[in-house]
């Protein structure tokens, strides 16, 4: 599949990110000398955050190229992204251009903040607006505008890179997120200009708290759990008397003068000037990535966390009874790491008890296996630390069946780096097959004892 | 230390559960006969989530009364936290009340999400407003408005029970998050009532998107870097002009009309009224404690994840040469949990490398020995799985060391259960002192081996 990047700006370089570097090939189309430098930028962020939100490989990278011809970028493409500047006129310049040369099949998608399909067409383009979020490469949200057969075929191929398309019934400006952030905009503008807070006590009364709620929840479902027992109409009868209330400036708008523009950098200079940009993006995308992976150790209900982990389970592949078992295949994530700047040995013992894992639902001891009442769990490992590994780095596991008699598995795990192969672990790792209910050792049903067994005399017969 | 709770919803419940999971003893006054069992159940949710926040166990708990008498309630209290239904004729009447039987020094503190201190003492009260956020006993934030000598009082009575306060500079209606609030709500009700999105859709724009950036950097940080190198003017000159555009229909409030109330209700049940407001109560402190988890092990620059760090610190204690050394003492989080329902087996191996940690900055290799290119790494470990353990379970590690000798220690270490003192697992751990510069192993300082040989001196010789 390949993608065509028409505007080269911190959008457009993560929208070829997240193509890219979930296996697609990417042509950027832009006439700025410096593209090629800030795209790289935005690729090296992605590529240091990206692959640790997932506890298996993404696919290998797609092919990158620049373009200066238009029409030579969007030559084959399944998807064109056009991210220019949020110029009316300019876009229905590119989209003209797009409509000559771009395949009849491919999907145009607009990053517009602001505009409407019916704007963007209105010289006979057949754009949708796919509204994405910074930084493109980790949040899943994207918004969907306009014609309904194409933002379904749309949000197809937006599952398939891991993101979250959410279809935007009625066409409107600025469509839904970003009218809140206007409205919030606004209100903070207003804050600071009364000198009632500065940026930075702005910022901390948002992460504090309502932040970290509507990380997970939202606005509706952490007010109707506010509500209690009694419900939404509770919480709303509570509320509602407050609308008329002067608890937001917002009937009017601050006049954006030159002495609000100082204010503002100035304190903004003063709350994070000791920081460089490139500073700041990669604590926001640690940051983003730790609270991902947390959110997707939580199962559904968690939000973001439910799109990782629905696209981590479609980048599984079925293992074959090869000797040794390809159990584990992954980048160290950066929140595995500890104060000596290295893989802490807990997360080697975690990698292990994956491997096992994967063993386990290769022989049929899944998911389903464990809901009806049996399990293997682990007695003893005994593990060696050979090697120290990175956050970033690229490690596998390869894992043998020692011994596989009744409710008895023992399991050899080799973890190596992959760019060189040096071996960084090694676990001897004991099993005993358990009844989830009694909680006591038993014998593992007919058909997955015959598969362990089957294993362990492949495995025994040593590497074929 | 004692906290006298006037007011026992869901935000004085939250109040309650703060102070006395934190060591403080608390008396409740409301005379509404449910007020026991409604603070009950937000007590029960709070010893599930809040100990899990830490990497060690709390305090114990303080001494939690209930009363019908004012009086009573608030003697000899430090701080009386009033809880009251936001109407300003019923909060006079019990400030006034507070004023004829708080201790003079308490800190009256009112919970208000609206009135300003002048209105709240416009009798002749002392309040100052301490305003929280559901839940009140995992989010941090606390906005202060009012007296300056009170409110630097309670500020440091607040960020030793792991909260932070917000100083607001000048007093004004709905302080400074609840703006934000209100100007997100009302752009939502519009969005609804418009048919432009419904409750789900909402949420789902938010959480999916800027939700996530706002948990961690909140709104003026996360536009610095989105304004790149190029810097805050920038971004402003750039978004700017949307001022003077549509993008929000705040200049206008919709009609709280039976109708908006019911088919918000309505949206709302749709979208969570599968689950109870119990489950989603769970559901909501899980995510939370999960994201702030992950935002603590983010060190500085993660926001609400470094007050969780820095109440960390204070809650641990240096050790004595004791045989054996308490080095672990701790709630098991929810995090660590698998699908088997318990503690996975990476996890034991973390507790176990948390207790060498602790055993390091005992005789001396702390962070700052660390800082200076010297340390341990573990070269072998052997873990017996004895026993299951579940997410709230406390558990401690008692450790020894078995050998001591110039680069070379070894560590025994047994992690029981505090319920029952049953073991739950062993370790067997070896370790050898690194330079970190070279990666190579070396002796360590001489303290450090001299306090390694004494403790291995003393635990030979066996329990104390």
């Amino acid at each position: 599949m390949k993608a065509a990047i028409i505007g080269g700006g911190v959008i457009g370089g993560g929208w070829a990110a997240r193509f890219l570097l979930n296996g697609w090939d990417v042509a950027v189309f832009d006439p700025d000398p410096e593209a090629e430098r800030k795209i790289s930028e935005v690729l090296m962020n992605a590529r240091r955050a990206l692959p640790g939100l997932y506890d298996t490989a993404l696919p290998p990278e797609g092919r990158l190229t620049y373009h200066s011809d238009l029409a030579q970028s969007v030559a084959g493409a399944d998807w064109v992204q056009e991210s220019v500047p949020e110029r009316l006129e300019l876009k229905h310049k590119v989209l003209a251009d797009l409509m000559q040369y771009a395949p009849d099949e491919a999907i145009i998608g607009s990053s517009t903040s602001g505009f409407k399909p019916s704007e963007l067409n209105e010289k006979g383009a057949r754009a949708i607006v796919a509204h994405p979020f910074n930084p493109v490469y980790l949040l899943p949200l994207i918004e969907l505008v306009g014609d309904a057969d194409t933002c379904a075929r749309a949000a197809d191929i937006l599952s398939g890179i891991g993101m979250f398309p959410l279809k935007v019934r009625k066409e409107i400006d600025a469509h839904i997120a970003d009218r809140f952030l206007e409205a919030v905009w606004r209100e903070a503008l207003w804050l600071v200009k009364d000198g009632i807070a500065n940026t930075e006590e702005i910022d901390e009364a948002i992460r504090m708290g309502f932040g970290l709620r509507w990380a997970q929840m939202g606005l509706f479902e952490t007010y109707r759990v506010a509500g209690g027992e009694a419900g939404m109409k509770h919480f709303m009868a509570q509320f509602g008397p407050c609308l008329s209330w002067p608890w937001t400036k917002l009937m009017d708008v601050p006049e954006f003068t030159d002495e609000l523009v100082d204010l503002i950098a100035d304190q903004s200079d003063a709350q994070s000037g000791h920081m460089s940009i490139r500073e700041l993006e990669r604590l926001r995308d640690d940051n983003l990535v730790s609270i991902l992976r947390a959110l997707k150790a939580r199962g559904p209900g968690s939000g973001a966390g439910r799109v990782v982990r629905d696209h981590e389970a479609d980048l599984w592949h079925a293992m074959t009874d090869t000797t040794p078992l390809r159990t584990v295949a992954r980048d160290v994530p950066i929140d595995w790491t500890d104060y000596n700047g290295h893989m802490n040995e807990g997360r080697y013992g975690q990698v292990f008890s994956d491997a096992a894992d994967r063993v386990m639902a290769h022989v049929g001891a899944d998911a389903d296996y464990i809901g009806s009442g049996l399990s293997f769990f682990t007695a003893e490992t005994n593990i060696k630390y050979l090697d120290e590994c990175h956050a970033g780095e690229a490690v596998y596991v390869d894992s043998t069946v020692t011994l596989g008699e009744g409710k008895k598995l023992r399991l050899w795990h080799e973890m190596r780096r992959k760019a060189d192969d040096s071996l960084l672990a090694t676990c001897d790792q004991f099993l005993l097959h358990v009844d989830l209910t009694t909680r006591k050792s038993c014998p593992p049903r007919a058909d997955v004892e015959a598969r362990v067994e089957t294993l362990a005399t492949l495995h025994a017969r040593g590497t074929t």
